[in-house]
């Protein structure tokens, strides 16, 4: 009796198992070629019983994609202990460069993800459309720190600078002539540049919270 | 006899006018609705002939989505001969004005294209990503104007751009909180402050331009 794959789980602790090794696989190949079949084998269940956890193939590529994204989110949270947490641009930064080492470690999802055929399934775009706008809503918290009015001008910038992001990000994996940081630097501008034409009065607010710091 | 339905056609002709009433009933519903039958009814012809002229459904959807990206290619080129062809922000005022109307008029089958199920269809994709390429590239030629070096980083910023304005213009026509001159205005200032945040060298060469200009 094999007693690895006998182990007994809690149902939460069953499910997230699953979840987890999908997540794993999505790192390999793209999300319609994760097969239930060798899931359910790699974690020693029936294929009914992964059934039992998930309603359809599609419930459990959904929540696979579900949990990718908190997991992009956690990774990527803005962290107010940087060196500076009066300079925007560090926080930003550092965001920044979570974002695009969670986007390499991940390519192959993330890319199956944002441009696969996962991207024509409303439920999958429903978790992607909230994606974005928690990483809209993150940016946007930020404005206080430079006393910057949320304008519906500044909302639409946000999400715009989000999309650029993705897409640089994505045309640098499929083509990487720039370095990491390179890269970093070049989505980190994108955002006060993109503010600063959107709101000119940021222009000022930026300047101000520059000559601030230390 | 129905004179009307009866009309013969040269197969190009013929061709033309089924592609045409696809895109026509595109404008009005989702790509996956457009019914094959509907449009053969409509043309006064057989289903059979429909697929004389198109190898499969999803081949007559194709067509349609090709149609409706060199439309609003057509629609958005820039056009050297407005007022001052030596002021790049005029002539992508006037690119930018294009793109939102045709947005505008054809919200329906751009959303749909864009956020859709078609989204996530190989063929259907190749096409936009094509489409993308066109605009960043007519973008880039006008670099030459502006005397702007074409680097991998600039490269990748048009790329960017082109996402921003696609969300932002997608975003806006969800909740219009902003006039269409101040989307258009946006969209069009997004641009050099992208550039100048990726090639600082192209702020001194915009001064340059709109000094020269009378």
């Amino acid at each position: 009796m094999d007693v690895v794959k006998r182990t007994r789980l809690s149902p939460e602790q069953r499910r997230a198992q699953l979840i987890d090794l999908g997540v794993k696989m999505l790192a390999q190949r793209p999300l319609e070629q994760i097969s239930v079949e060798e899931i359910a084998d790699q974690a020693g269940v029936s294929r009914g019983l992964l059934f039992h956890y998930f309603a359809s193939k599609h419930d459990f590529h959904l929540a696979i994609v579900r949990h990718s994204s908190s997991e992009m989110l956690a990774r990527t949270a803005p962290d107010p202990y940087v060196d500076d947490a009066r300079d925007p641009l560090k926080i930003l930064r550092s965001v920044l460069a979570a974002y695009v080492d969670y986007v390499s470690e991940n390519r192959g999802t993330y890319v199956s993800l944002l441009r696969g055929t996962a991207s024509g399934d409303p439920d999958m775009r429903a978790v992607f459309e909230e994606t974005r706008a928690k990483m809209s809503e993150r940016t946007l918290e930020q404005l206080p720190i430079l006393g910057v009015e949320r304008t519906p001008a500044v909302e639409l910038t946000v999400r715009g600078w989000i999309a650029y992001v993705e897409e640089v990000t994505i045309s640098w994996l499929r083509d990487p002539q720039l370095t990491r940081e390179q890269l970093i630097e070049l989505n980190v501008q994108a955002l006060p540049a993109l503010a600063v034409a959107a709101a000119p009065e940021i222009a000022a607010a930026l300047v101000a919270a520059t000559s601030a710091s230390p």
